[in-house]
């Protein structure tokens, strides 16, 4: 149970977050700090929060849990800002797509505070953004990883999981280095490829007709295309060296295909699409 | 209106465009030709067909449309199997994803049916595959490709054309060159992609648990890649070269991205993320 629960960011997971948490009636009081005041005043008006901040050292005050929910390039920043404002027995944790920047930002701008900070990453969300795409099941069935360092307070990592279990989230635990490798591999680079091949269609010669013969499958394979570049932007700078060693590997898979169509080797071809026709096949329905 | 339809391959497409133009009440008579007797004799059971041939030759013997629905990789074979037993009068369409190849075949083994062959691709599919998977309504408002070539009768284009409508389809022609270059990059590619990155996960260290962790942008990415691969080698082997050039297109833009992410420019990843998700979300809300 919180007391005080303090969402900075209310955009699709921290707004979806305290729906959850709403919901499971988990906090006795919850308020948001968010830049753009008109959301944030209908969620009060709905009841979603109870107050809500413009600044968010104000809204921390007097909160025993406190989510940082902003995009990664402003994690440091927001840290910064609420450090000061910190009750000495508030819990901090926060939702980034990266962890071992957060784990860098937490290092460099908390001070003792430090050892309440947990890094978490709920593995859940939509090619939507912001409170209007928010939704309480969002978190349902789905893993959230936390990242501790061994300055983590243990009790600290507790509370957090007890939060996002509330959230109807399976809690995992792990290295920020483990995290960033496995996120690399099975979120971040699928998400380059994707916004790869949509940009590189709009840019070709077919333009608009490429887009009017694009089928179903395109529609899915596409989709994440259409998730905020700001965000991504800066997920992607803060695992640089691990997505540049996912796509240095991506890219020499598809030269063994690219060999494999010039020297008409359908073997090769149907190899590669078996096992991942199986692999994904097992992995749907295992 | 159709009098006697044969439909050679009852599998996803074959089986769904005799539901549909049953359905449409289009055929006076469908038989079906096919490998395996079972899901043939449920099919005539049902009502869906009027009969079946496991020999493709007798089966299109008195039809006036034939739909040859097999794997682009025995195209050829099929035709040259059902050339001999063709009526005069009989009009022949197939429903190949790669089109210079098909009309390669037909001029190698048609003889002076070819007039009457009408090269043709349903743009529509789902990533399961045959007559237990199919559906009446699969080609609703999707396009038909054809690609005639000066050879082709007019006449046999226009009842090609009126049988794809009658299925909900909208029909579109052009040239097989044409149809090779668009699908190439709009679906070929696409489908490379993604069996590459599922297999590349399947064969990398974090194996297993790099599935557990994926989300559901990895399910649609990926979905795709459950598709058919002896279907799929078949497509890229008769698209080889075009694929080849998008492949290689296609890796010249992730090194773009690798040169962004290894010096930390993060404006040029903001740029393609921006522009792809601004053309995705133009194309699937226009």
């Amino acid at each position: 149970m919180i007391e005080r629960l303090a969402v900075v960011g209310m955009g699709l997971i921290g707004g979806s977050l305290a729906r959850a948490l709403r919901d499971a009636d988990y906090c006795r009081e919850i308020i948001a700090a968010g830049r753009r005041e008109a959301p944030l005043r209908r969620a009060r008006e709905t009841g979603l929060i109870d107050g809500f901040e413009l600044d968010p050292a104000a809204a921390v005050a007097g909160a025993d849990m406190v989510v940082l929910a902003v995009p990664l390039g402003a994690t440091r920043e927001q840290l910064a800002a609420i450090a000061p404002a910190l009750e000495a027995h508030a819990t901090v944790t926060d939702v980034g797509s990266a962890k071992r920047s957060v784990v860098a930002d937490a290092e460099a701008v908390l001070g003792e505070a430090q050892a309440r900070f947990v890094p978490g990453h709920p593995v859940a969300g939509t090619e939507r953004s912001g409170l209007e795409a928010s939704f309480a099941e969002l978190f349902d069935g789905r893993r959230t990883i936390l990242t501790p360092t061994r300055a983590t307070d243990p009790a600290a990592i507790a509370r957090v999981r007890r939060m996002w279990e509330a959230a109807g989230a399976e809690v995992v635990e792990m290295s920020p280095e483990h995290h960033d490798e496995l996120l690399g591999a099975t979120s971040h680079l699928p998400h380059m490829l994707a916004y790869a091949l949509v940009d590189s269609l709009a840019r070709g010669e077919q333009g608009r007709e490429a887009f009017a013969f694009a089928a179903g499958g395109f529609r899915d394979f596409t989709r994440i295309a259409s998730s905020d570049p700001v965000m991504w932007r800066d997920i992607c700078l803060a695992n640089a060296d691990r997505l540049v060693a996912e796509l240095e590997g991506f890219s020499a898979d598809l030269e063994t295909i690219r060999e494999a169509l010039r020297s008409g080797d359908g073997a090769t071809l149907e190899d590669i699409f078996e096992r991942a026709k199986q692999a994904r096949d097992r992995w749907v329905e295992p």
